[in-house]
């Protein structure tokens, strides 16, 4: 039979990168495409001894079936983290996820009917939009410049497009530029989100990884109107494999997310759940993720002095104070996605990813995200180096 | 704010029983609510010897993201167990899930638009109605008797209902119903699904935890045309904590499902799917599910005992030959949902799934399914037996 399928899936179709991706995995290949954490910091000895002792839970509840919205203990020790952070909540506040991936899917089916306009940073997080295209929605992109997405253009935005339902942000350490939202344009944001009557989704895995300056407050602890669904993950401060994120929202909102969770998978893994429980019971999280701090911020330096020393001038690249990436700039022209095909991969051995991607309606060719997390600083040397020779060989061939 | 939900919201709301099963859940309470299996027959040591080793993958391989397919040597174990079953297939037919719910969403998400009819038994798993309330189908039943499925009125039903998209099956030791389709019927409905062109979604998550008779043919192995979408899961036959389901089915299908996964929630927890990898390299699991097999049933010959000698001689229930259910069927009239609250949890303390919730479109009060395999046989015993005094007492009060 040749399958007819529902008019939700016109627009999910396998990402254009995908093979070019793959390419990268390939082990000759130095990759900066991942948004991997470094696998060399994960807490193999705890995270062993909490599985073990979650295993050996009395009765066998850690293998059983769990409550769809997330083990009550693990929901309040979350509640505790998004407090001590600035964001007073309760467990009952939290609703536990498939990492917060599922967050942005359950999200837009939430709220988003075919049509209704989703406004992006320009680029965005290129996991949401594949999160969200399911459920047929249209885009609307605000520009971005250091301090994040810019709020006077998002006013523009929100002036023009009737039919906005929510606006998608990265604030800290965005993915895949690196830069984070200010103080003033977070207010700003707020006060945008309240005047036009939409839903703020934030979502923040980086959050944590910050290497310089001081913490600013999130979306939801500036939200007055309930309008913030914030999307936290353990993903990057402890490890991927889990597979735990978390949404808090307004009780209304967390409902029927939660509704949707347990449709669409019943719950997170209950094993899962007790073993992050257990660790957040007897290990402080934010020691262990001052670690990863220290560890990224060397790495990220790395990566700038090399781009510095290696790359033509012309060539701008972000410089994050925290999180995984920046984001190069090349010169108008530069086409990163067949300069990858072409050269970084074959002759240079280097994988990025091209930003093209990243870009919800008009992709720009001349940009490339590079993660610094997942490879070791000499690798960091070796690879940024062999792609400055091709870079300028490019240019001066 | 209100908030304004989309669309497909408007069928996800509470389940209406709920608050009553919430109550079952009190420790004084003997429950033959849940679909659990039996904590008692984890096999914990194996569990905790795989994670152990697991965790302690070099390279912390069991800690980063994985495949968002699932893992391929997963994939092949599974593809084997598959074949050994009488299902032959390779691991790139297998597509790892975060159980076989979120195959149920998937499913419905890919191929059923709004109003388009899914054909159910009646009355069928409350979880899959669940799962595809949110692509806004429209429902077509088809009632059962002690082959399943009444394949004559399937043909019926399909003749008048231009929009069917898809068959929702529970083949094996039915939920809730216990009732399992006979050959006949199997291939009857495939040539219905072939003559009206549509997918069957074959739900199979009891399949191996048979007590008697030979096993029948899945559905997919008797798919001439790749309309099968056959969804398994080691919830039943192993723990219910790892999630870890799967779906086999034509390419085209299985990519597109594939799509919605990585969109869903990038993928299944990579420790998970690396620990169920392990065992299923050291240990026979079909080893591990015959000591379920003799346990369960066991504790279905210790209900259907106590029942015909407590209950009262006119309420009918199913014998199934396998799974975790048995189903009740009381006197027309008799109030299956109000009986729990008023007599059952208060004055016997023994709580079941009542009935009507089973029933996509004309819910018979009736019923209802009692669960055996998550109890003692000394709970079962004492349960029914109060349960029987109080529906004596309630005809003859």
């Amino acid at each position: 039979m040749t399958p007819e399928f529902a008019q939700r899936m016109a627009g999910v179709r396998p990402s254009a990168i995908g093979e070019l991706l793959a390419l990268g995995a390939e082990p000759s290949i130095i990759s900066f495409g991942g948004g991997y954490p470094d696998a060399a910091l994960f807490p193999t000895d705890r995270l062993e001894a909490v599985f073990r002792d979650a295993i050996r839970t009395p009765g066998g509840a850690a293998l059983q079936y769990a409550p769809s919205d997330g083990l009550p203990r693990l929901r309040m020790q979350i509640a505790a983290l998004m407090t001590a952070d600035g964001t007073p909540c309760t467990g009952d506040d939290v609703l536990i996820l498939q990492g917060a991936q599922q967050g942005l899917d359950l999200a837009a089916r939430m709220l988003v009917d075919p049509g209704d306009v989703i406004v992006t940073e320009d680029p965005t997080f290129l996991g949401a939009l594949i999160a969200f295209e399911a459920s047929q929605p249209a885009y609307a992109v605000v520009p971005m410049d250091a301090e994040g997405m810019q709020t006077d253009r998002l006013a523009e935005v929100l002036a023009r497009t009737p039919r906005a339902r929510m606006i998608y942000t990265v604030p800290d350490f965005q993915n895949p530029t690196g830069v984070t939202l200010s103080l003033a344009r977070r207010h700003a944001l707020i006060a945008l989100a309240n005047r036009h009557d939409l839903i703020v989704l934030e979502d923040t895995p980086y959050r944590h990884i910050r290497f310089s300056g001081a913490p600013l407050p999130t979306l939801k602890s500036l939200d007055t109107e309930g309008r913030v669904i914030h999307l936290g993950s353990l993903s990057k401060v402890l490890v991927p494999a889990l597979r735990i994120g978390w949404a808090v929202a307004a009780p209304a909102l967390l409902a029927r997310m939660g509704l949707l969770k347990v449709a669409a998978d019943t719950q997170t893994s209950t094993l899962n759940m007790t073993a992050a429980s257990l660790f957040l019971d007897r290990h402080d999280l934010m020691s262990h993720v001052a670690g990863l701090r220290a560890a990224y911020a060397r790495k990220r330096d790395a990566m700038l002095v090399a781009i510095r020393r290696h790359f033509p001038q012309d060539i701008h690249v972000t410089e994050p104070e925290g999180g995984l990436f920046t984001w190069a700039t090349f010169a108008p022209g530069f086409d990163a996605t067949a300069f990858m095909r072409d050269v970084a991969l074959p002759q240079a051995r280097v994988a990025y990813v091209p930003g093209a991607s990243f870009f919800p309606q008009s992709p720009r060719p001349n940009h490339a995200r590079f993660n610094f997390s997942a490879r070791s600083e000499a690798d960091i040397h070796t690879g940024i180096a062999a792609l400055g020779r091709a870079l300028h060989a490019h240019r001066f061939p």
